[in-house]
């Protein structure tokens, strides 16, 4: 079985039958997976390789420069980093734009949700909050801006964390600066001839990362609760059953909030409604997948259809009118794979186009009516879905979402300290964050769900973000009712608040809600991050936004384990500076384990031990 | 023979008898490199992966994401051209970061060389310029930060460009907005899953180099004349003869004219000769290396020891007691051929250290000292060097450099005029650019210099920088008495003016003086650059930022050769874009030879033809 999930084993082997190639197939024709790459010892950066280290100790030793494996293993880890944080600040950026545009009253669908969570905002950048809320928004949007160039010595958010943590970043040199510009720096220093020791460059990275988790990131997930709502608990429904027989099924997929949200209002416009009749539906079925599908589901309580792997198996279902993709972790497959079904798959986003499929270009300014468009586009495919082909092989399962910092605390009674006194007397032993991607290397959501039952059984509290928490929902560890799977402690405090032991806490960038929340943790307890009874994983990434995750979490103080294994194992030094070293430096470092069971041993260890260094 | 250098050769057959290990020899070691990442066809962007295309037409022809080879080879060569804008705009921002600190008073040695030029740049502007040179200095330096973040919707060179070029660019919606941040976008561009089509790739690729070009590189040029002088023509000397028995012998060797330009005050301060003279040295003798080595040839006159391959060689020589690196092509093999001589590596960046080397950070706020205290330590080297192991074996040929737009003007007798007639009259057939990098694959300088012999014989007026121009340089090219060698027409203008028929321009990222010269031609014949009979060439390139270069030299209208492959041919479809279906777009293309005769006839043909066109 390739996956945890039931419909998806049995979608895959509808696919088979029907002939079509997926992930795990592409996988298997590549296997064996070349063995300098996944060590991370092959250099393409220059003309005169591609070079690649003799992982044995014999020669080649060194790239024609004179680079070793150590070198190459970093600059090529560097080059992650910096890839993933640009993702992540790439969507920030558009959210700061979508702002900028509401406050001008240039797009219309958009406005201010939270005007209260804007001043909050407004008033750490210094911005006088007492106006009318687009004058607030447009100063905001304008002073963010300025975070991503090199106009300002630091950014931002960065003050939000522990004053011990930020002496640490300061003594290293790593308080990031501009976001792009910690980017561009890595890209800069990994080309030929510029930085040429490993420390070094991981340090950059280090940098490079931060200004991705407390900036683009948190940027992306302040200024969405500012324009769409600050998430609040809401029930929903998850997996591959959400989709229906009978109506019109629409699936966004992708990552950002500001195409997804116009979709959903689209969705239940009259006129469309009527016309999904017209065409024979009973009506519109929206659900989402990854993390546009998160957005939605966290403000509007949209069910989720999907994580990552459930992408290629849903047009297999014979059921998807269309799948209206943004950015990132879109398979470029799904084209291919949708010329076997009457699918469309409809790319809006200038940056990612994808050969076969329809481009609708969206843009924030005509937001609404483009959104519009596209969900017409869907319904007038309904008359072309093939009745024969349809196989929606699951039901739904219930789900809860919408645990932002501030409903967490809401939940708690105004406050966090019913869950620090939990944690001191000993009832929640714990935090953990699990995060992370799919990957077909590892039986999908397996290590997401074992290593979250066993966390929980543990009495660790979960908290979880992208196609983690997605993994979670579909075994239906996101309901209140999942406390019986729990330890007693933890078990005895969901029940006293009425809370999932896990909570799903957002998309991937909404990993900066986790930093919030240690942050205010930390500091109630006037102790640094890294002194906490908190630990991180990320049981199946893929992604180079989970490297450069990953390791602003290590960089915040938090030790993380890894389950897929990092093309860094050719460089005995990276490694050990990556799973040893860092702990000196930065007070955390990472595990690689590709056991989820033994993964959860290790954080519950460590929680274990920061227990015992505060005394608890 | 590996290298057109005399000195070079005897320097090769001297580290093999000693047992070092060079360039040469590290790349006989990686033979055969590896076939996929020479056809660009291996993906290591995602942890599902890595990934690699089956050329010959059989499985894998897919990665596990569904990517295809097209797509795999146009993310690979979209960051290669995101690494490259990458280096030159983070140099373009030290030296607007120099620039602020200069106008500010915080950096002792600094100081405006040329109001002249600092108002014609700050009235691009629209900054008053009827002001204290260092207000206007400092409202130019926080103007041109802008351009690196998000806050800006075009950068402001771009407008240089002729109407016709920028249209073409508007139309394709490739007009660069910030440096920064179209590098960031190409990073997530090419994250897993987001952009999925080569040509959308390849069109961002050129929106980023565009960037570079007009943005970083001319952002470094036109600041560093500012604060440096702008350079005229000036006299000097080449090759690895410069290097002085009986001297104390400094290498600058690296990019950036920040710290350069303070060595050499530090290398003519009367404390530091006396203490040269008591160490038993006659003097200081310094030199450049690379595009720093330019930088101080261009505006001071000081030797150049070499280019990219002279780098290892140099220590070979047994005679110099320091190389002072600061960014960019430097080989990390330094500081390994450095311990079996007295010779210091001495790294300077926080950005670029290499494990080995003696580590004196620069900055610029303490630029004076730092650069005395660097030359000190070199100085106290001069005793340990072993005399019985010093091999100079070669004398300097004689050079001239410092051609600005400006120093052309002025040669040309205050106009551009002569130039142009003397194209329309068919003295001189077109202006070839010549520029890029050396690389062991190409036998040390060759290309460059049979390349160049060929244009100018065939009344090609030659603009050259970076390792090029110092080829060039080292086989007597850059003297008017070069004239000789060119074409009749091409001889007379030389004549005429006094000047060399191949002119030296500056470092790499002074391309964009070209850039600027022939806009100027373009307007002044009131057509566009494609129109205009001008080739480019890169005939021994090998790093990301002439990937960059190459790219912006096409995207602004002009023909250019490469001379070694870039990893690209594992897609016909980008193969067939970018030789081929980027005429119809952008009005240019590449074509790869690597055979420079042959090149420079493919650049003659063109020249031809664009005169025609232009009924000449």
């Amino acid at each position: 079985m390739k996956s945890m999930e039931k419909s998806v084993n049995i979608l895959i082997e509808k696919a088979e039958n029907e002939g079509i190639e997926l992930a795990w197939d592409r996988l298997k024709k590549q296997e064996p997976q070349c063995g300098f790459g996944l060590l991370g010892i092959c250099c393409r950066i220059c003309n005169m390789g591609p070079c690649r280290i003799n992982p044995f100790g014999d020669e080649p030793k060194k790239g024609v420069c004179g680079a070793t494996a150590d070198v190459i293993v970093a600059r090529n880890l560097g080059r992650m980093i910096a890839a993933g944080a640009a993702a992540h600040s790439d969507h920030g950026r558009d959210i700061v734009h979508t702002l900028l545009l509401a406050s001008q009253g240039k797009a219309r669908g958009y406005e201010i949700k939270d005007e209260a969570k804007l001043k909050v905002i407004a008033a750490e950048f210094k911005i006088d909050t007492n106006r009318d809320k687009n004058d607030v928004a447009k100063d905001l949007a304008k002073g963010v801006m300025q975070e991503f160039g090199m106009e300002k010595g630091e950014i931002q958010f960065i003050k939000r964390a522990p004053a011990k943590r930020r002496e640490i970043w300061e003594k290293l040199g790593i308080l990031p600066r501009g976001i792009d510009r910690e980017i561009v720096e890595m890209m800069h220093r990994t080309h030929i001839g510029v930085d040429n020791d490993y420390a070094n460059i991981i340090l950059h990275g280090l940098r490079t990362s931060l200004s991705d988790g407390w900036g683009g990131s948190m940027v992306a997930t302040e200024l969405s609760d500012i324009l769409f709502g600050t998430p609040k608990p809401v029930k929903s429904k998850v997996n591959l059953g959400v989709l229906k027989e009978d109506a019109v099924n629409i699936i966004v997929h992708g990552h950002e909030p500001t195409l997804s949200e116009m979709i959903v209002l689209a969705s239940k416009d009259p006129d469309l409604i009527a016309l999904a009749k017209k065409n024979g539906a009973k009506g519109i079925n929206l659900s989402g997948m990854c993390c546009t599908g998160n957005e939605i589901l966290m403000r509007k309580g949209v069910p989720v259809s999907g994580n990552f792997l459930n992408q290629e198996v849903a047009i297999i279902t014979g059921a998807v009118e269309a799948i209206i993709v943004d950015v990132q972790c879109i398979m470029p497959s799904l084209t291919e794979i949708a010329k076997c079904y009457h699918t469309d798959i409809i790319s809006t986003s200038p940056k990612a186009k994808f050969t076969g499929a329809l481009h609708m270009e969206f843009h924030e300014d005509k937001g609404e009516d483009i959104a519009k468009k596209i969900v017409k586009k869907a319904i007038e495919n309904f008359p072309k879905r093939n009745k024969e082909k349809v196989l929606i092989p699951d039901k739904p399962v219930e789900m809860y979402a919408g645990f932002s910092v501030e409903a967490i605390v809401e939940a708690l009674g105004g406050k966090l300290d019913p869950l620090i006194d939990a944690i001191k007397a000993g009832k929640i032993k714990g935090i953990a964050a699990v995060v992370g991607c799919n990957n077909p290397k590892v039986k999908h959501d397996q290590s997401h769900v074992e290593m979250t039952k066993k966390l929980i059984e543990n009495d660790i509290l979960v908290l979880e973000t992208g196609c983690v928490a997605i993994a979670a929902a579909k075994v239906g560890l996101l309901v209140p009712e999942a406390s019986e799977k729990a330890g007693n402690g933890l078990k005895s405090v969901c029940k006293a608040f009425g809370i999932p032991p896990v909570l799903h806490m957002g998309s991937c960038v909404d990993i900066s809600r986790i930093l919030v929340a240690v942050s205010a943790i930390a500091n109630a307890l006037g102790v640094d991050i890294s002194d906490l009874p908190v630990a991180g994983a990320a049981p199946e990434w893929m992604s180079e936004k989970a490297v450069s995750i990953g390791t602003y979490v290590i960089a915040s103080g938090v030790f993380t384990v890894l389950g897929t294994v990092p093309p860094v194992l050719g460089s005995a030094e990276v490694v050990d500076l990556l799973t040893n070293g860092a702990e000196g430096l930065i007070g955390a470092k990472f595990a690689v384990e590709v056991d989820p069971i033994k993964g959860a041993d290790l954080m519950i260890d460590h929680i274990k031990a920061k227990r015992k260094g505060l005394g608890l």
